[in-house]
């Protein structure tokens, strides 16, 4: 094993897409999300950071983060989102990476690709939330929206709640739902039913994952049964909106970050409607992690998790790239301090 | 020439520290200065923006800015603070990164160390500042400082002011002004000549640079005689301090960023003592350089410039160097989306 740590030593580790994507196990990322929601709860994880600024044709997300685990690590996301690259320059909407530092020299350690990790880690902290807040029978489950991160979604939540036997993809675009429903049935070699009718496949479900780019709320409170668990992932922004803040008001309401979804979570929304207040909020999910307070106490309750993400599971899934990358010799070793 | 800009190209020049410091010549630096402030007194610069996160034994400082040149660039800066590094890692203390980004797709381009460029603009922006603001036939220089930073400042000033013919170089520690005085008068042919007594040199001097990391004003308003102009390096963080703020409110003060400097800068601590206001601000020095507002109006007046660094700079250092590196096929081509 290479020592990066030598005295002195200043080599970076690059890590293109295809090595993280080939290294990292959707096990590994549920591992690194615990974890990290863990630390978060026992006051070893550094407040996360936010920055942006607009320019033209898009914007800059830098997010910060650090957590305390062997060592201190520090990591830094920088992540673009330009909605027309695909057309004008081949690129994808959203481009960007992470920087891993030494968070005790502030030596930066690696440079990695951030959408693999990204999406990743999204969808393994939805799969983590459910072994948490989901009925441990849970077998129906809807997707609402059908874009990569829906697939991702679905395969971390499968691989984590063993008992699901009917998944319903919903949305407003007839093909995609239908594209979506036919190649994740066969990968997954279960029955994916797409339908436009929210109204009658949310009632149905023990698990609703919502990850659209919504803008005004489309899961309305009467739609969901008692036991219910939902995810709302879409939400990461002041505009985004997907569950009705009514349902938001009568359910057990857990968040990532408080601070972070009473600004730009659907959280934001139900105290923009006077609704709730922070401190109606049940708690922090790494709270729940950690023992501090319950998960679910039983069958009846509605359970929703408002999920903003933050540079604590970014630092969390990168030390988890790292450590694999090094141990298995993996990646580009470079110097830009020569 | 490479054609980084062929559609969908993801590539990345990374760019180490010998490589920058041998392509990018002082007048490149001065030339990047000067179109920095130009372009934000045009209104073709991003705010620029700071982040800031304490760990065990240090801090990150993250900045991020951008420029509307040809093109439209974003960078950002982690610079990591860790003055245990030298004893404890074998590592310099200020150890960092800028990631520069095409601000119209977001896409990262270059990858470069921070240190050599931070230190480079930091000097090449109050040489360009003399240019403007020192009076023409200035012959008597006195830096208060003797570490690196003051002799990058004093290599960068005799670059654009070709009258000076003596230097005082002022400290608190005998042996290293007395090396700086040996090292620096060989360097640069002439007679520098090390002092503890500041009262005895400031007072026939027509330029001085503080570059210091005082904590306590040490240059006093009485040291100062009419007609000189004083480029104030040191203070970047709020408890840092090297000139008498009675001096401040006393001259003609030029700011590099106003809100910066009313936050980190000398400005501060003069708007804390109740002396000034931001109001009381002559301007910001890009204001100067577009000829929005005169530079120096007569040989009399005492002309102070805070100056606290912004990623302003380090986005227009780090576009001139990654310009000149396409030109002359410098640096590795590195992929992270593969």
């Amino acid at each position: 094993m290479i020592d990066l740590n030598a005295m002195g030593n200043t080599e970076l580790l690059l890590l293109n897409r295809s090595e993280i994507a080939s290294m990292i196990s959707s096990n590994d990322y549920l591992t690194a999300m615990e974890s990290a929601f863990r630390k978060r709860s026992e006051g070893k994880a550094l407040a996360p950071g936010l920055m942006h600024a607009d320019v033209e044709d898009g914007e800059f997300h830098i997010k910060s983060g650090g957590l305390k685990l062997d060592k201190t690590y520090f990591a830094l996301k920088a992540n673009g989102g330009f909605f027309g690259n695909r057309t004008k320059f081949g690129l994808p909407n959203i481009i960007g990476l992470i920087i891993l530092f030494d968070g005790s020299n502030g030596r930066p350690l690696s440079i990695m690709d951030s959408t693999e990790i990204t999406s990743k880690r999204t969808a393994a902290t939805t799969a983590v939330a459910a072994k948490y807040l989901a009925r441990s029978n849970s077998s129906t489950v809807t997707i609402c929206g059908s874009g990569n991160q829906a697939r991702v979604q679905l395969r971390a939540l499968m691989n984590v709640i063993s008992s699901i036997s009917q998944v319903y993809v919903w949305g407003t675009n007839q093909n995609k739902i239908e594209t979506f429903s036919k190649e994740m049935s066969e990968e997954l070699k279960m029955n994916i039913e797409a339908t436009d009718n929210l109204a009658d496949v949310a009632p149905k479900s023990d698990i609703i994952i919502t990850c659209t780019s919504a803008k005004k709320f489309f899961l309305n409170k009467e739609y969901v049964r008692p036991g219910t668990f939902i995810s709302a992932v879409g939400a990461d922004s002041p505009d985004k909106q997907e569950l009705d803040p009514q349902l938001l008001a009568s359910g057990k309401l857990v968040v990532d970050i408080l601070e972070q979804c009473a600004h730009v979570g659907e959280l934001h929304h139900a105290i923009e409607a006077n609704l709730m207040s922070a401190g109606d909020v049940y708690g922090e999910f790494g709270d729940i992690v950690s023992g501090k307070i319950e998960g679910r106490t039983n069958s009846e309750e509605i359970i929703i998790f408002d999920t903003t993400g933050s540079a604590i599971q970014d630092t969390a899934a990168a030390v988890a790239v790292y450590e694999k990358a090094i141990s298995l010799e993996k990646g580009k070793l470079l110097n830009i301090y020569e």
